[in-house]
């Protein structure tokens, strides 16, 4: 690990010889800002599940599908999975700053008869034609239908992939078609338990070739 | 779509019904916040590449791996994809406040002889044993090595799977394995074209069950 005008560099050989801790905690900041999101499940027998994710990954707008990475190995995970199999259909919300700590412990590994919901605090809310539970106290909010996972086994992990089929968000955060996440209130995470408000700094048009302007 | 209390919600039938632009710009912010980050590769002719990605998530810290979602069908993921091929490396490189537009503009569909690091007046940047070039101007960035691209056939995207082999941040970022990405500056896009800052407004500690607050 060489230091230079303040500036760490890890090599490969650094960042296997990371104790196991510090390096699950450096690994999971390196993307940069995460999305925030609560995913809502219920299993077969009507117990719900909360879990928070920072995986939420856009992969296309027609049909609209996002993704979530799971690790089948964490029992939260697991929960998450095993009922999202049962109904085929779960929700993804946003967390805002007043609930970042009830949405935080959504990560203990509860027993699978416990509801976050009610651990955590949190408010169970539903629509007609979506038996999974939305979080009330989000005010961005979609209902998914489950489509495919798909497994990674370089680790173990899975993908999961779902297609919008409700989206629920204040129309202060919208405007002709363009989001504001600082409107809407909406997190980042970075790591595991760090989280972060937004401050809107720039908007660009769409990039054509012929419009990118002389950076001179 | 029905509007209550200044929230909107869109049906499957709403979401379907919308013109394509709005449909990208709207389906592109649901996540909530993503990374900004720059991958920049070089082909075998010597030819670098930039281009600007949201779509880097974490999947694994032990090893070390990182994914990010490209669509075959734009000119700037073919670019990348094909240089990771021909090399096998790939960088990733955070964004900046100070230079979002450049970053932005290297999504315009220049031809493949074409650096974006010329024509976005960012400068390339190279670290012994490693072929692809890094953003000087980036404080906080990887090398990648490739170790696999995994197909989404439900819409022809592919999450594109490396393994990182050099970290270079600011000292000031972390502390005591901590990563604060406001202090290392980095940012965050929502849909396609919308930059934001990042302010750190909470962090707790790992969920052990026995310990979760009494949230009353």
């Amino acid at each position: 690990m060489s230091t230079k005008t303040n500036s760490i560099h890890y090599t490969q050989q650094d960042i296997s010889g990371l104790n196991r801790i510090t390096k699950l905690k450096i690994i999971n900041a390196v993307t940069g800002i995460k999305p925030a999101n609560l995913i809502g499940t219920i299993a077969k027998d009507g117990t719900t599940n909360l879990a928070i994710f920072s995986s939420v990954v856009h992969l296309g707008s027609n049909p609209p599908l996002l993704g979530f990475i799971a690790r089948p190995s964490t029992k939260e995970a697991g929960h998450t999975l095993q009922n999202i199999k049962e109904n085929n259909v779960y929700t993804i919300n946003h967390i805002h700053p007043e609930f970042t700590k009830q949405a935080h412990y959504t990560s203990a590994k509860f027993d699978r008869d416990i509801s976050e919901f009610d651990r955590c605090r949190l408010s169970e809310e539903y629509i007609e034609s979506c038996k999974a539970p939305f979080v009330k106290e989000s005010r961005f909010k979609m209902a998914m239908r489950f489509k495919e996972m798909i497994s990674i086994p370089l680790n173990g992990t899975t993908l999961v992939i779902g297609e919008l089929i409700h989206l629920i968000l204040p129309d202060t955060a919208i405007h002709d078609g363009e989001m504001d996440l600082e409107k809407s209130n909406s997190v980042g995470i970075s790591g595991l338990n760090s989280y972060y408000e937004l401050k809107k700094i720039a908007q660009y048009p769409y990039a054509r070739v012929n419009e990118v302007p002389e950076f001179n």
